[in-house]
């Protein structure tokens, strides 16, 4: 088991309906010891991937990005939310489906911030359907620029986002993917490195 | 003038209704050699003071805490935001009112991760009418912990924020004060460090 792997079973707690509160560490209090095992994580997978930007949304990816951004000495851009934001000569916007909320998101980047030459690594926190991912994937598509990684620090693994974005043949990496949970029991099964494609 | 005050006149854009922009280095895309320079700045104004937690808002707050988090080998937090929060036994609860917004924002964390053992540094990108600000001592407040200072970005110096916490005796330190704009000349003044108390 990896860091981040010990720290859902030690701090993580299971809830019903599948829900994974890792709020302890990960997206309320910041527990800067794992953040910074996600950041050289991501260094060390992605770095033959001459990233040049770091690419997240708000608002608890900002932690991520921000920390990689500064190991990587490369600007970071958060796309912010929107429930009305249209294309606009200023900003490329993309919709994303938000299953907890139940409502399209618009996100969108002003356009001076993703261009043609942008190498970008795509991260956040949580990967379920990849709704989000999809959608910054489609803001840099847009700007002409090139999605080089995408990571994650904790994948769903029994979602669908995971799956797609490797069949889309993305490079994802994922510090830790779930594949099962029990909130009764409050066990936690993680997908082996060796069984991962 | 300090390395923010010279980004502010190079890169910073007024608008009409004294707004500055500052999306392209601070807000929206995140240049990391200025958050290093605003995250030293609060490692040094604030060496002595004891900081074993960062305090902050989401979201543009985050990327300063976080770095700021790294470099002091502390937690971080970050208060959520919420229309509809109500304290519970889970979380204290603090009101702001968004003048842009024209809203009461429900600003909250969750009880575990303030305590009466906190020696809090708030930090924020922005101050003007103290609101946020406010609401983040309330909140540290409940826990019964300690606000030893107040870190920001960029104070606008003509609205009351700063002078209400100066006078209540917080510890602020504003990394630039913003002390008058003219959106037609593109004129920005600072006040100089010799003139603030």
């Amino acid at each position: 088991m990896n860091f981040l792997e010990e720290k859902i079973l030690t701090d993580g707690v299971v809830k019903e309906g599948n829900v994974l509160k890792v709020d302890s560490f990960l997206n309320h209090r910041i527990d800067m010891a794992v953040m910074r095992g996600i950041a050289d994580h991501f260094m060390r997978a992605f770095s033959d991937a001459g990233v040049n930007k770091v690419l997240t949304i708000e608002a608890s990816g900002i932690a991520i990005a921000t920390l990689l951004g500064h190991l990587l000495d490369v600007p970071v851009v958060f796309a912010k939310k929107s429930e009305t934001a249209n294309c606009t000569d200023d900003k490329y916007v993309a919709q994303a489906y938000s299953f907890t909320h139940r409502r399209h998101n618009s996100v969108f980047v002003s356009r001076p911030y993703l261009t043609a030459d942008d190498r970008v690594l795509i991260v956040d926190d949580f990967l379920a359907d990849g709704q989000a991912a999809h959608a910054l994937i489609d803001l840099v598509r847009q700007a002409g620029g090139q999605v080089v990684g995408i990571g994650i620090a904790i994948e769903k693994g029994w979602q669908q986002g995971g799956r797609l974005l490797r069949q889309e043949g993305y490079r994802l990496e994922s510090v830790a993917i779930v594949d099962a949970m029990d909130w009764r029991t409050q066990t936690v099964t993680f997908r082996p490195r060796e069984s991962r494609d």
